[in-house]
């Protein structure tokens, strides 16, 4: 790709816009001095404030440990310019691989946590264990969004949406319906 | 829009087809003889057998009594031929009025459940109430899948996907990827 998506600080309160559509997204974590990335389809806002993100993150991911030990993870943002990257995250373990070395990725220090955020991608969303009541039954995290930086362009990233079977739908057309709502209901 | 989608019935275990790309979906529910439509795009597939579904349900929606008392609903998915109807149920309130009729929409009889499915939405999937451990903290509601039902065409609909303010993005381009996967990672 040429260079990296310049980031910049975005309202943490605001994530949906980028969450909200569905996208996979890059999970990045540290624990011990190792870091880690994950690809994850299953997730959910729950709260605007405060930032609130809901994340099924399958025990049999050598990331789950990671993750529930720092109580800390980052939510990456990758575009097309990632595609064949996102699926070899996927496919691949970290138990046995260091992935930011295999697949070419470049750990940029986060702000407010110390698991690592990847340059490469559109976004990264900077989280903190909010809630783990539903991790023992159900592998579902509640986190906080405690820092957001997002590239101010493109506007609308083709991000990656998984439909299982190895197909991904890419983000299309955007479909402006602003007059037809009420305003309070506008962010 | 010309005819209706003809569903079909689909394998629980695959909703993540159709859920996991982050569509918005609308939410049908009944209650003591009255039923409700609500819009919601905060949503994530759990698990896949038993099919297991998370929906962050606000506690300003009508729909959220009828469907907290019933213990069901059906997950009904809209595609661009009902964007107008999309926002129209998302900013209106089922106190004041029947959303069947004021969108001109069809309660079809669900199979298992109680609550309708919306005849115009390309899938339907009912649902029964498996877990309500974050219902009063965070208005997180599991739901198990107990039948679906989608349309086999189009094999990828036009799926609406919301960024707020206003603005959907529209399920794009499809990319297979199958031959990057391990043969355990696809479906």
């Amino acid at each position: 790709m040429a260079g990296f998506p310049h980031k910049k600080e975005f309202p943490v309160s605001r994530v949906r816009r980028y969450l909200e559509p569905g996208p996979i997204v890059l999970v990045s974590s540290r624990w011990r001095g190792r870091s880690n990335i994950m690809t994850l389809g299953w997730h959910t806002i729950l709260e605007f404030s405060p930032s609130l993100v809901g994340l099924m993150i399958s025990g049999g991911n050598h990331s789950f440990d990671m993750i529930r030990s720092s109580g800390e993870c980052v939510i990456n943002l990758p575009t097309t310019a990632l595609t064949d990257t996102v699926v070899g995250i996927g496919n691949t373990t970290g138990a046995r691989i260091d992935k930011f070395a295999e697949f070419g990725l470049t750990a940029e220090q986060a702000t407010r946590v110390d698991a690592p955020a990847i340059r490469e991608c559109h976004a990264a969303f900077e989280c903190r264990l909010h809630e783990d009541a539903l991790v023992d039954r159900y592998n579902f995290f509640i986190f906080e969004v405690v820092a957001a930086h997002a590239a101010p362009e493109p506007e609308y990233p083709e991000t990656l949406h998984y439909t299982g079977d190895g197909v991904f739908m890419v983000a299309g057309e955007i479909v402006d319906r602003r007059a037809l709502f009420r305003p309070e209901m506008l962010d």
